[in-house]
Parts: C-alpha cells; structure tokens; sequence
C-alpha cells in the first residue's frame, strides 16, 4: 500500500476534508501524483456515495474518484475524533477542504486551530464564492459556477430563445476549482520544502473566480472597448470554415479546416477545389465574410456520409476533424487503447471496472501502475491509518 | 522585476517554447505563482498575438495571456540562438513545450539533448494526442480535443438536431491541458527539490486525455451497464428542480432547486407553496419524475420577471441562482469587485486594461500584487535575459 516508486508526489502526505467533487477531485488528482492521501469521511461516508449507480451499495464513480486515497471515518462533533484528526494533521504536509466558509471554524479547526498543532501545514480551502466578499455565504453549487463564472452565457446557439444554453454536461466548475486548489497546494509545498523557516500557507480557491479565469481576451476587450462576448455556437466568428456538421446517420463531425492549407485539402476532399481558388475565400478573413456559404457546401457532403465514413475521409487528407465521442466511441478508438487512456482495474467492491489514465504521465510509470488502489468503502482504512500510521507518527 | 515576496513559485526558473493557448497558459498560472518564466518566442512573436483586437499592434489579450513573464526572441533554426536556448535551460528547473511531438527533436532539442545540458530538468510536454499512439501526428486543434475527450457530446440540448452541439465557448481543452502540465510540472519539481540524486523528467499531457478526465462516473457505467450518458441540456437528470428558466427579458436564470428544503422555498418565492406539499414532489425522486410539471410552474413565474429581479426573489429566499454573467455582469457585479476578480492595471502598451485576478490566493498576498507586470513585446527582455541573467548563471 505504497506509492509507486517513480511518482513525483511520493512522500507528500495530504488530509482531505471534502465532499462531493471539487475537494475531492483535488486529492485524486494529488494521490494519482503519488501523494498519501488521507480522506476523512463522516461515519455515514462522503455523500457523493448516494450519487449515481451502485452496485451492492457501492458508488460506480467513487471506484475512480476515490481511487488511491485512505479512508477514515470520524465525526468531527466528537472530541476524541477531533483530536485523532489533528494527530493526522500533525503529521500531514497538506489539507484540502471544502466545506462552506466558516464551517471548518465552526467545528474549532479553523486555520489557526490547525497551524497550532501543525505551522507547517498547507491548508487549500475550495468554496463556492471565497472566503470572503458579499457572497461568501450564499449556498453554492456548481450550476452556479458555471453561470456567474462566465462559461454559461458562451455556451449557447446563437439566437438561441426556445431553448436554454445547455450545461458543459460535467461538474465544470468544482472540477475547475479542485485542479486549481491541486495546483496551488503542490505550489506552496514547494515553496516550503527544504525551508525550516518557512510557515503554512492558506490558499483560498473558489468555483467562480476558476470559471472566470477562462474568459480568454473577453475581460480586456471589454474593458478597453465596452465589447460584451455573445455565444457563437459550434463556429468561431473569426476562423472559417471551422464548425460542426451534420451526417447521414444523424451525428455530427467537428471539422477544424480555417488555415489556407487545410481548407484547401478539405475542399478538394469534399469534390469541390475549385472553391479553394475563389477570392471570396482566399483567406481566412475572406472566408469568415462568407461563412455561410462555405458551411452549406460542406455540410452539403457530410449529409451524403455517414460521420465515420466522413472523417476517415478527412483524416486521410489531413484535415483536423473529430465525431462528437460518447463513451462508446472513446472505449472503442484504437488511440485512447494504444495510450492506455481507458483501462480496465479490479475492484474489489465492485469487479472488473473500467478507470481513466491519470492526466499526466510520467517518463517510466506506465499509466497502468498510477492506479495503486481502487475507491475504498468508507472507513476501510481505520484500522491502518489509527493504528500503523499514528504509531509510526507519535512513537 | 523581481517576484512578490510571499508568492509560492518564487525562485523556480521555467523556460517556455510555447504557442497559441496550452503551454503559454500553464507558464501564465506558474508565473503568476511567482515562478520566473521566461517565454521563448520567434523572432516574429507567438502567433497568439495576431488574435483577436488589437491597440496599435499590440493584441489586447497578450496583456492577460503573457503577464509575469520575460520574453525573449530567439531563431531555433540559428546554431547561436540554440546556443543561447542551451545556456537559458542551463539555469532553468523547468521547461514547458507544445509544439507537434517530434518538432523540438527536429530542432535537436529533444529530452535527451535538453537532458543533456541540464540532467535535472523538468519537461513538460503538451500535445493533442500525447507523444506516443496512433493519432500522435495528426494535427490538433483544440475544438478536437473537446470533441474526441467526450465533452462536446455532452454540451447540447436532448434530441436537439437542426443546430449543432455548441462549443463550450472557451478553448476548454488547452485550458485543461494547460492546468494539468502546470501541476504536473511543479509536482515534478516538489519530487526533485533536495534530493542530489534525483533527475529530470519527462511529463506528456495531451488535449484529449485532459477532457476525458472530465467524465465523471460515465466511463464506469459504460464499462460495467454499457450505458452511454446522452446530453441532457441545461438540466440535470438526477436532480429536479435544477434547470435554466427563461425571464420576462430574455434573459435565462439557473436554478438550483433540487434539494428538500430549498425547493420548498423556492415554491413560497413563486407563489406556489401548496405544491411543495404534494405527494408527486415530496422528495428528489418523486420530483425527477414530474419534472416537466414543476419546470413549467417555475418558468410560469419567471417569464414574468426580469432576470435581475427573479434572481433578486430567489437570493432573499436562500435559493441557490444566477443569471447566466456575460462580461458587462461579472464586471458590475459587486462580489467580483469586492474579490478583486476584476482588477485595473496600467498596462505600457495599452493604457488601463482589465485583468482577471489569478485562480488562486494566498494568505498575505493580495491579488493585485500577483499581477507584476502585462504581457510584454516580444523580445522586450532580450538584453536583460541575455546579458543580466545569462551572466549571473555563467560568471
């Protein structure tokens, strides 16, 4: 039950106070870098173990999002857990929470609490709005986020009215947040590493300020010039011809062909190079002028082809296009097996169950070996955690 | 020009041969945390900043996307300016690249050189399909990676056809990219800080993978039930009432109104009250499955607001909305000033420009002190970097 040898993380020893997604995503993506994770559930367990399917009670999600972390139980009403809690602060390096802002002080470990037992310690707190500022307080969800963050207004048809802007279809915003509060924790703890004066820090990371930091040139341009971004659909206003095209079968290819070259290529893939030599679409800024009439040539070829026929088509001229992948798709392409993207881990819990490659891969780790464990039931590390740990800690 | 004091990165020296959005983002957010960057450029500038507007010459989002960094311009087709990139890697803890795989060892500057020159250097490498598999060579986009990772499948409205699945409306997937390289660098860089033996790696990040971390529970389910999560619009399937309502002014509100308590207030803020007592929608369960009943008495009322005003209702009653912000309402909007999300800073290029504060604070630090300076010109710090620092690493 040791980290890889080989992961970059090995050695940091981080406890998790967190919940649902954002903190917890957080501390997958630590532990999938090698770090010990310790996540610190209530006796009834975290519940984003209510969420989706189960199998014999367990969480189907939480066989990843839990996987290579130690799960303790203890309720943090209770002095005697409390005080085990600070013992495994004491020997932490990190903790991530993301309980709402003035609950962690409430239960009496606030950040001054825990950098008495702890000066070290590098506290990363995700919260809806921050730890401070007129919203601090409001109940938060990622929806929300996602919405005042910025990203909800672009993700839209254009003129779209009978319908609202759909969702990104994932957590957008607690996933956000919790690769920025990731980020931030290993930041400090570099910062502090191999430095005896040095001193805990509090990082404060909350889900709309992380959506808000996507907004490309939309800010200055603003600012500059009063310009308010509007949705643009599948297309991008200023790259022609780049959009997505309806098939035969009904689905749909994203093709990306707005560089001289390329649209050139897809022109003639399509039966129709002798578009590419008209001055109305010379360039780029010419064909943007004539988009409309761009898009209805090619989408008048894609209607004749099935999806996949049509971008083994493109593929072989070279121009960048891509189906809409659902999870069937990705489990099927020959790339994401070649790349071990998706690969398939024993459970104990739950069985054969197919697990996403870490984001990152490092030289010499296969992506195989930075899944150490799958998810654990809650408490299924107590016995190991407050008993060989502790010891080891206060001998 | 040196780095705040107090910021975490402060001391750890990158080198960036970096392009358009995935490796310039992720040196952004590690310069903001105070590491040094020094951004490698042709000698006719990163592309990126032929995009979007532009103040005489000067593009208008370089201001945000290049800030906190050096930036230099170097040919690295020429032999002497190889030379000089040699000597930056010989002092740098870091390097960030994305070009096509392959590309950086066509230039002789693979790992093994770069590793050669500086045996504990850390190097992170993004691309759209990673370094290795099948589709390593094809060309990238970022619209590809959203489409090929499983995302774009998701951001639609349920049996939509005759418009296609927009655009997340942000390059989404160098942004993720970005995110994970910056993390997976700096946790390379905790693994190797004060140990004399340890070495350099190699990190590989891809567009595709880093979306595909995305999918939540989907890649399990399929595995385990071969189910296909399908778009599920502004909704959520598992959750009721939670969806985007259409206002008086054409404005969408979110709401979040799925849990026991908030929903019954949300029924008292409509005027409803007596339906939070029926049995059809007493609990999340009943609720999800007459949830076209309960949208259509919420869009009832709000189609007789204004979005401002609903959300006004809402905010005094504890229920959890927002309008969807575009760019004029996150700069308004008193949270986002009180937090400094949105600050103003004098930028020698372009007068006073609006910047985002960084994802992430530290305790001590305030945001606007994390902003050092604004992206400058290309080369604007030849003569410093190739002088000034070159000759403290080489005396």
């Amino acid at each position: 039950m040791s980290a890889s040898p080989g992961l970059p993380l090995d050695g940091l020893k981080i406890v998790e106070l967190g919940h649902y997604i954002a903190a917890p995503f957080a501390t997958r993506l630590l532990a999938d870098l090698g770090a010990e994770v310790i996540k610190v559930e209530p006796p009834d367990g975290d519940p984003v173990r209510g969420w989706g399917s189960q199998v014999e009670g367990h969480a189907v999600w939480f066989s990843v999002h839990g996987r290579n972390k130690l799960s303790v139980t203890l309720d943090l009403k209770n002095p005697d857990d409390k005080a085990k809690l600070r013992q495994l602060v004491g020997r932490a390096d990190a903790l991530v929470e993301n309980f709402r802002p003035g609950q962690l002080e409430r239960y009496g470990l606030g950040p001054a609490a825990l950098h008495a037992v702890n000066p070290r310690l590098v506290i990363a707190r995700i919260s809806g709005y921050g730890q401070d500022g007129p919203y601090r307080d409001k109940p938060a969800f990622g929806a929300i986020g996602e919405a005042m963050g910025g990203l909800r207004h672009l993700t839209a048809n254009p003129g779209q009215s009978a319908l609202p802007p759909p969702r990104c279809g994932v957590s957008i915003s607690d996933d956000l947040a919790g690769m920025y509060a990731a980020m931030g924790l290993v930041a400090a703890c570099w910062g502090i590493k191999g430095n005896p004066e040095a001193k805990g820090r509090v990082i404060d990371v909350d889900l709309v300020g992380s959506v808000f930091s996507l907004m490309e040139g939309m800010l200055p341009e603003y600012g500059l010039f009063g310009w308010v971004r509007q949705p643009q659909g599948a297309a991008i206003k200023t790259a022609a011809p780049t959009n997505t095209y309806l098939c035969a079968d009904g689905k749909w290819l994203c093709i990306a062909g707005n560089s001289d070259l390329i649209f050139r290529r897809l022109m003639a893939a399509i039966g129709r190079p002798e578009l590419a030599g008209e001055p109305r679409f010379v360039n780029n800024a010419a064909r943007c002028e004539n988009v409309a009439e761009l898009d209805a040539a090619i989408t008048a070829w894609t209607v004749t082809q099935q999806a996949a026929e049509a971008e083994a088509v493109l593929d072989a001229a070279e121009v960048p296009c891509s189906r809409l992948f659902d999870m069937k798709d990705c489990v099927e392409d020959p790339h994401f097996q070649a790349r071990d993207l998706v690969m398939e881990v024993a459970d104990p819990l739950l069985g054969k169950v197919l697990h996403p490659a870490a984001p990152f891969r490092f030289d010499g780790v296969p992506p195989r070996d930075m899944v150490r464990w799958t998810g654990p039931a809650a408490g299924a590390h107590n016995a190991h955690v407050f008993t060989e740990l502790l010891k080891e800690a206060t001998p």
